[in-house]
């Protein structure tokens, strides 16, 4: 059995533990040979003390894993099998600027889309792309396992730019299947749910315990469960009950930013001028993890790890990783080219939907035309990627200006020019793909 | 020649000169021998006022046209050759209750989008549909040229659900080639402007004079005469100019509500307050006009009528009909079916464009793809078309609240379901399809 | 575990031994306690005697499973939970018919595509529909799983004009995954192939052994193979090598009568005038089974009855109706609807490509757009497909001729209304939907 | 006003005249100031007769334009207007070999489809699109209106392998209005018909004399008037009328080739026995007009031009660019891209349709999806017209062999296999993009 080396890029995040403990548990279907954590040098102290603790918890194990600590990329990636990345360009530094900066006007500034999606993006693609074009060289059978955000954008910006093969992985979905799990009581494997749309805007359509329909039953429990008398295992979507009615889908926590966009603005004013933004709060819980993490008799992930929401991020990245590895025609959830799976979106778009996995790839399931309720919506925002994905790689203020006007989020025009102005700004050392 | 039966539903309304108006001036290449002016009882006293200003209009214009007033539908339907809408279900007092509703809430009451274009929606697709029923049986040949607002949601419910011939008009595309002209100093007739998207939401990609492209020159003139320092004839569309030179495209004035959507909502609620909502102000004009009207020395329409906006509406009118009724093969622009006019809306969907009139009715030049700066939001909107229609037939209140959550300039879903509840209550009268 | 009953139209089916000992050997998994075998009046004598043979088979095995014979459809669809078909409207008689008189014109006369395959549709059809009418009525939650011929077109008239649950079932692509199989000398289940088209008009563009690709060496080796030098194990398709390397895609068998129209045709006329008819050849092997059958010492499916290529029938549709009832999530080859899999053919037409198969039925993998080599010929029959089922529906004879016409095998319209006219006098008693 | 260059590549054509005597008639809306007849090395000698013609047919016409005759293509296409081709690489040979050898397999070489189609595609296409290079640096902003056959086939491979702004004429949809005009005794431009599909697979859905649509009753005429008793002008297409009434559209003559197949190629076979290729008796025709045109008393063009047709092409290709140069926006059937116009095709496929011509360019009307009577025919002669433009454009022999292979009038691929042989030999020195 041919055993792998895989390489993480951003390997001193403090989400490595969930990861290389992921691989660990699956040793026996996915033999890891060596493990290649990289990062840049700005990063390399918390890459030390990350991989550090890494290589503690392989020892634990004692399995025959090998765990490199690199800042050189090209010697990580000759050769590779499967390269992921959890990087964040600019730290957390630059997410809470993503996120303040829309906030002083009175918009939403999270990071998966909108003006915070929006940004990250135009730090995150060329660095995806370069990294590609390193791949390209080094490892040009290798596949890009994508868990940077936003997932959907930057997968489709390098199936458009790029002849890597890749994935687009989020926890979404996976999580939205637990919720049903505990909702019937049932296991996880036990639940299945077809889902369409993009990255943080999916929703349900089918859901099955044991095979048996009850797509219908969940929503009316979800109507039922949400507002004063919540109910136990209910997931609490702030929807109204008639609305989740006339929905007849189940959609992902994020859409409440899109249904209650004023009352969510409201929300993330008051939240951040309470606690900071959410970057802020994200840093202060990662300093204390790396805290932890530097203690030597650690050898495991600390419990603390599961506030930063990361352990479905790990398991559907290894099944996924799997699935390709032992060529197991398994069904996941994916960001993967739509090739007509719904022809309510362009064939080369990236959707994030159920397809079939094997070694060759993900083959998305037909999914047919998009109900209504939901079209334009996924239509919207699936614009705002396209023009997102160009300004990414253009650096044409125009298009960018564009990208964020068109956001459904996005109040005014007017709004979104001062917003850019505001982002070039503090992001020019990550945009060398704009004028300067 | 075959000579001309032309009827005119709501024909008590403040509108009807113009009509008349345009009718007279083209006598010569459409001979309409008999103008029926149709309404209801409860119109009949304006009826018989602009009525009578009517037959006087022709009778001074000395042609052979007879002018009938009348409240019965059924003769007048009878084998006429053109159909005509000016009606408001509700009247003026409806109007104010759609925009007056939505801006309690801070939600933008338009008529002929958003909240106040569903609810006038809602009220008047099932009296055009029981027109055509009507038609079907009277007059199956005729055309039935709606001007009824929100007209291309009302033109896809008729394309939906009747066997009539029917075209959907709108001095919207008119008026954007008029200012083109006083830009240019040229008349009308030398501006060609393609457009694509849906009623009230149009953009023109190619802009000639003379045959000649000017669109980037038109463009950029459109950004420099916004803003503090307006050109003389530039029309100001309130749009910062890097916005417009980012989109590239002219839009129609109505595009400012989501463009500028914040700002909007502030200037309608400030506006409402000061002179009360745009209905209220229609109202109070056309209690004056009326008063003009009655006059008997009066034999024109008169120049006051020009504050309603209405000769476009006259002129679009009449030289669609005739081009229709003199098979000229004409470009107009109207909303009819998309027939892949371009494949990012539905084939079956009503799109407002440039087509080829003639005898057989309309013909859209084939568009391609939308551009993606303005994509979205056309798809979404025709979206919130489709439920609305859906609504409309159905009086389903599920459907009711998706048509209003699913729209771009509703703030939230929340919002949604209690304007919708306000505008059941004050509707009911016009409402028999919805449970009572 | 809830137990199944299995209902069979055409029981007196010569297969039907097939078709048993498919359920036997997957009792553990499909526990089937009721199996009925329906017959019409005049196929009661067969019925019995493979009937009776079922029985034997049954007792032998020592199943709980109790097989009923009967000509009352009523009682035996009565809570099914699966109908299978494989009936033959005319028997054999008609067959013979299908192929020879457009034999007599120099057309071939498949019974699966071109004439006879339009023949038997219209025969069928009406059939296949009137039995969906009872199950909405006697078991509307039942799966209807189809094999009789035309099995995709039947599958779509199906799908357009009856509720019921179907799938298309065709031995076809199994068959080639089996010959991909001894080439490498693999099991069946180590072979993946992605197929793509319409039944008996299918193409295999991705083959992998084991999760290997080997497309391009398995075309290779067909190119190879061909020819005078016929390699061990290597099916010969009768193509040119040339041709096999310009198409670069692994077709079904039956693609030789359409690209080797001429050669086919001339084959036919000798093969048929030397032993006459491929129906005239089965009903004498299906004489000489039957007398087989009536030996009752015989307790199993005499070996004879390989040369009737049933195997891989029974094969597969036993481990479809497996997954469907085991919700296995399994990749099978179907005739189901499009949805989109590939945009070169409308969403509502059936295909013949691999589905994920559960409870829920056949969810098509996206294949995107069909390679342009292909393309024009699926098209081509695909309009062939809508006019035969339009025709079979309406009993219309224009569009009867019009399907006729646009077969690709048609050497002349003229030849087509000499076929048509003839069919329709010899089938009269088959075709209540035509004028008689 | 701006006065015009016109380049005609191919000037020594016998056609000439013809287009000359075009110009010369409308020069008082198309000022042709100078007309250039470009013609090869090889060509020269009928050049200058021809040319002599030409300005011996100006001088008479007493109009201020001058007559250029030139081998140097430079010189002539330095900032032209308009170009246009009537050329033929390798002669009136070529053509014979074009259709003697499939003649020879009892395969039918029409020039414009078919084998005889592809080849002359293989030798053409390379000498546009070397034009095209020329043009993009000579005149870029000038129009090519191509006359050369398989005029839809290199109008695609123009508009995907060219920036140069290009339509395709044929004069097919005229002449099927001529034989309307002549058939209701009305002018040509009384008749209005809708027509859609490729060049020389056209097929008129909508019919209109004056505006009044006559389509049924036009069929019927045509129905009736094939056979024995054939009415007096009433085009006999030679097919059954019960053929013609399934199918309710118009189709161009050409379409007996594909709806008598067998019939067609006896004819043909017997034809060229009797009068030798179409090729040979256009090579002696174009022999004895020569003779002609060497008379210097010769002012206008003979009368026997008439039997090559060309008249329509002359009249349509002048009355195409005075539409384009005085911005007529009048509607014209032209070959162009498809854009949505119909969705059955690919939205970058050419068509042959009914498009508005002005100033910039075409814009074909959407005519929305294809009558599946005639769908799969136009789909699959698409599929060959794309795979012959990619095996004119690469020489690759697979692509070459597939697209022969796919015709629909191609009997078997080993047949076609044959064709590709002998004509790759013949064709050697005209086709430098195949190995050599």
């Amino acid at each position: 059995m041919k055993t792998l080396k895989i390489v993480t890029l951003g390997g001193g995040s403090g989400y490595t533990p969930e990861l290389i403990d992921g691989f660990i548990r699956r040793y026996d279907e996915l033999p890891v040979s060596q493990f290649w954590l990289v990062d840049i040098a700005a990063g390399e102290e918390k890459l030390k003390i990350v991989g550090a603790l890494a290589q503690r918890m392989v020892k634990k194990a004692g399995i025959p894993m090998t765990v490199h600590l690199t800042t050189d990329r090209e010697a990580a990636l000759r050769n590779a099998d499967f390269v992921t990345t959890q990087l964040r360009v600019g730290q957390q530094e630059a997410r809470i600027h993503d996120e303040a900066i829309p906030l002083k006007y009175g918009v939403l500034g999270q990071e998966t889309t909108g003006a915070g999606g929006f940004m990250k993006a135009q730090r995150t693609i060329p660095v995806l792309l370069d990294l590609c074009r390193d791949m390209e060289r080094l490892c040009p059978d290798a596949w890009l396992i994508n868990f940077t955000n936003p997932a959907g954008i930057v997968t489709e910006a390098i199936e458009k730019y790029s002849r890597i093969k890749t994935l687009g992985i989020c926890s979404g979905a996976n999580s939205m299947m637990m919720d049903i799990a505990k909702v019937y009581d049932v296991r996880r494997e036990d639940v299945y749910a077809r889902v369409m749309g993009l990255n943080h805007l999916i929703f349900a359509d089918q859901i099955a315990v044991k095979g048996h329909d009850v797509t219908a039953e969940f929503i009316e429990k979800l109507a039922q469960g949400n507002g004063q008398n919540q109910l136990k295992n209910i997931p609490d979507s702030g929807l109204p009950p008639a609305f989740i009615r006339a929905l007849g889908l189940y959609p992902l926590s994020y859409l409440k930013y899109f249904y209650l966009r004023r009352e969510m603005v409201a929300h993330s004013v008051k939240d951040s001028q309470t606690y900071g933004t959410r970057g802020e709060q994200t840093r202060e819980i990662e300093r204390q993890l790396f805290e932890l993490y530097k203690n030597p008799q650690l050898e495991s992930k600390p419990k603390e790890l599961e506030s930063r929401g990361g352990a479905y991020y790990s398991d559907t990245a290894c099944s996924i990783i799997s699935a390709i590895y032992n060529n197991r025609q398994e069904i996941h959830v994916v960001n993967t080219l739509n090739r007509g799976a719904t022809p309510d979106l362009d064939e080369n778009s990236v959707v994030e939907t159920n397809a079939v996995i094997d070694r060759r790839g993900a083959h998305p399931l037909a999914y047919g035309r998009l109900p209504v309720k939901i079209r334009g919506l996924i239509q919207s925002v699936k614009a705002f990627e396209e023009l997102t994905i160009e300004a990414a790689v253009t650096g044409d203020y125009s298009t960018a200006l564009m990208a964020l006007s068109v956001h459904p989020l996005m109040p005014s025009v007017d709004i979104a020019e001062k917003i850019l102005n505001e982002y070039l700004v503090v992001n020019r050392p990550f945009l060398p793909q704009y004028p300067q």
